[in-house]
């Protein structure tokens, strides 16, 4: 198998483009790609300043890596959610995350650690609440939005950039559309505008991007990234969804990319079908400031950390 | 096992109902829900005239035996394809619908041959034409929906019913959504109104049942049914589809009345994306007079089988 445009040897072949390239091809690849979606949904220009939230995970790293290497103004995020799960899962992440701007000393990363700001780390303060019991995952997406959104606010950046690819993207499509969450479906896009109620601009990059293109990205790139998934992702439902969408793209190769191109086709193409959101008007919450599609009183962060705080007190005592 | 009804021991245990019942218990439990159905979704009433499509398969003759026993004014439609496939199809399943009338005389059945009436059976009519070269399945559906529809409306006919089950509508729905065929979504319901133009009622009073119910009914009931695919089915995408759902049941049972029923309460409540269907004008074809969405010409039925006729006596001669 040759490049396709240098004629040596092909490091990478993509059947689902049937194309094939060597190494410093795809990386070029890669990074014109995402460029041309970035101008194709007008995500974002030279001039703006964008904040991309780093996991330590292959599809960030290489996204801020990308950005960087066209030339935008993108610095990094990293949430320190203080998770172990018997693999020291959150430590590791970070030194990723760290070993990386390390290699590039020309970028700026703030780190934000939940313990330390919140008084728990996620998954003891998860397992405090009522709805992380059940849900732990939910509870942590609900504070790594919180969290982002108002660090995209205090550090007056003009997009929020996330790693999500096609992958995610799709498993997210098919879960809501399964359960026919009519007001998801509706918010689901690659490019989110800045709400007045406070909300940042949010982008996607990558989701066009299946998630073994970023793999293949970072290996030839040599980016070391996390590689295990988190320890409380094993049952999560959108690696349910992804191994699902995974046996339909074997049956039948291209599956995957259609079912989330045909959903943003049909939204720009439906005036009906895009209009289906539900319209919330979103307030300041009186606690924190970000906005909240409560009406009366704080949002959901500041009810479920309040949470934490006053169980942590019974449970441990006043002296934690 | 025993019946929740009578104690006696349970022919059938539903366990997505969590429900065991007798062999008549299950027999009476099926015809009235379908009667709830028929009723919630105002589907037709008792003075009503019935057309019920029967093919031979469990489904539809399972329906027309429970619109019967509830006392409904249903007549009998079969449409013979005359399909061999090398196990005599068409005229398999024909001798199974008219062994079902012999037992039960008060019954009026009318049967269309389309082999006599339109001058070549399906498939080698499917085959003469472009598009069923491609897509057979697709054409002879064209077919028995035009048949359908005269049918009814030459009968004189309120209300055209046909045995679709939940396996068959979550099948279709699923299919619909990977290619987000939104006009295809926005029509997709247990009951459609007759349209001025002169499409017929048409309801589907067993969406709610589980194929393996309906199959059940059959056995209980000792209705003989043609138990076998159309052999031109096996590789269509229905049945792929279906399999994929069964997966997703077998994983997370209830999956499938979920994912329908969701849909339906996201087109009841959701204003807008009960509206995304397109707004199509029918007219009348100027050559069956049936209603079609071309505004400059015949049906796709007349043109399809104009073109069948025409290359008949090309490829036979004029002695057919």
């Amino acid at each position: 198998m040759k490049c396709r445009k240098c004629r040596q040897t092909a490091a990478v072949n993509m059947r689902h483009h049937r194309l094939a390239l060597c190494a410093g091809h795809y990386i070029t690849w890669i990074q014109e790609q995402t460029e041309r979606f970035i101008k194709k949904y007008r995500m974002f220009g030279p001039d703006d300043r964008v904040l991309v939230a780093v996991s330590g995970g292959k599809d960030s790293l290489a996204l801020w890596d990308v950005l960087d290497v066209l030339g935008y103004r993108a610095d990094g995020l990293y949430i320190g959610l203080g998770i172990d799960g018997g693999v020291d899962y959150s430590n590791r992440s970070r030194a990723k995350v760290e070993a990386f701007v390390a290699e590039r000393p020309h970028l700026k990363l703030t780190v934000v650690d939940v313990a330390e700001e919140l008084g728990a780390p996620m998954p003891a303060a998860a397992d405090l609440t009522n709805r992380g019991k059940e849900k732990p995952c939910s509870v942590c997406g609900m504070t790594r939005r919180h969290i982002m959104n108002r660090a995209a606010h205090d550090g007056g950046y003009d997009v929020l950039a996330t790693g999500h690819n096609l992958d995610d993207e799709a498993a997210t499509l098919l879960g809501n559309t399964l359960s026919w969450q009519v007001g998801y479906l509706a918010r689901q896009y690659p490019v989110l505008p800045a709400d007045a109620g406070g909300l940042a601009r949010k982008v996607k990059p990558f989701f066009r991007f299946y998630e073994r293109d970023t793999a293949a990205y970072t290996l030839v790139r040599g980016i070391d990234y996390m590689y295990d998934e988190c320890p409380y992702s094993v049952d999560a439902n959108s690696i349910y969804y992804k191994e699902i969408l995974n046996r339909l793209e074997t049956d039948r190769p291209g599956t995957k990319l259609q079912f989330f191109l045909r959903f943003l086709h049909a939204k720009e193409t439906s005036r009906a079908f895009a209009q289906a959101q539900t319209d919330v008007t979103l307030n300041p919450c009186p606690s924190c400031g970000q906005p909240t599609a409560n009406p009366a009183g704080p949002c959901t962060f500041c009810r479920t950390w309040e949470q934490v705080r006053e169980r942590l007190v019974t449970q441990v005592g006043p002296t934690l």
